[in-house]
């Protein structure tokens, strides 16, 4: 079995959809959304919400997971800092983890045929 | 310490309550739950939601977290597959993550002791 | 680069403020607050909600992610749990994923350097 990875995006609720569509673009498979709240904690420096400059507290974020194995993980990293890039503070974090099974509840398959898309494993 | 693991259920809001049993029956100490928005991005195919065939969006999911030790793996993915599973796109998926530590903050315990219900450890 | 590591707080949703503060005085640099539904399953033990005794089903929960690598995970674990103890039941618990790798979109940076404090990072 190839190894399976989890990328975690945790960025501006209104950078969702351009991420969506860069990942479409690489081949990504799926993605699972939540809408979470994110807090800063950083000494001092400010982040700018609704044109407020706020001591950073809990803002409204959004998080995307996406699991994936044919396509590189290095691929999933530029798309996403491409797509949620701002240049400014708030602009989110990226965690990678690793993963040590994945099942597709439709068919029962598990490993990485279980996150590539059935039109590319029948074939 | 024995090993700890998380599993990992996004699946059809509707399948709440029959997977919990299927959990409560083999013996699962405690769950977590997040309403999230799911995406297939798959090629072509679609799912049908609300009657509808949809190309796939973000549709309501839910995703199930549960950590075991003692109940093993394979029994917590059979359960939930049988629950989960109508045979259509859109059944969802299953991501297995290995865990570093675990803890019980109302007594401090830690490592497999901090998941199995108090009842069984104090035998 | 040293090891980067996740915390997964989950507990009641009237501890955050000061778990949160909790956090802040230990220098952790960033957490992301997510609401969620716990479930205890627990064989017979019962939790107090809104001063009535419940069968342990769906109750509101709170989860917090707090990824470290300069702060001790040890740390970390000794403030989460003076801060969300009360010593009933629901209390929550306290999960320790290790991590691959992260990133922060706004500069790039990879690694350790991805969650450490700006300020702290140029000196
Ligand atoms: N250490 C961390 N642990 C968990 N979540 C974090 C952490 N740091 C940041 N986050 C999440 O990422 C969001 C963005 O964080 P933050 O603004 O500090 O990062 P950033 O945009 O990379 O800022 P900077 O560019 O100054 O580092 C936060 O609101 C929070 O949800
Ligand atoms: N690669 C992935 N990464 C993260 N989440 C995913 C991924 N694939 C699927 N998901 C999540 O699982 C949900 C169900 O996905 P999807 O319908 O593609 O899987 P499926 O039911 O197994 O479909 P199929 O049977 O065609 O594979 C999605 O809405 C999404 O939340
Ligand atoms: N095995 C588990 N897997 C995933 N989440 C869990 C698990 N056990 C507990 N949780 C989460 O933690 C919350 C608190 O659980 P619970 O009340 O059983 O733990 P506790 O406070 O440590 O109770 P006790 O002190 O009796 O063990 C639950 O509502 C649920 O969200
Ligand atoms: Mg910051
Ligand atoms: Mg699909
Ligand atoms: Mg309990």
């Amino acid at each position: 079995m190839r190894e399976i990875t989890k990328v975690e995006i945790i960025t501006r609720p209104e950078k969702l959809e351009e991420l969506k569509e860069a990942m479409n673009a690489i081949g990504v498979t799926g993605m699972t959304v939540t809408q979470v709240y994110g807090c800063g904690l950083s000494k001092g420096h400010k982040e700018v919400y609704r044109g407020k400059e706020v001591t950073v507290n809990l803002l409204p974020k959004v998080k995307i997971e996406i699991v994936v194995c044919e396509v590189p993980v290095e691929k999933v990293l530029d798309a996403a800092k491409k797509a949620c890039r701002t240049g400014n503070i708030g602009d989110g974090k990226i965690f990678v983890y690793s993963i040590a099974n994945a099942v597709r509840i439709r068919t029962g398959e598990e490993g990485d045929i279980a996150i590539m898309d059935p039109k590319d494993t029948t074939k």
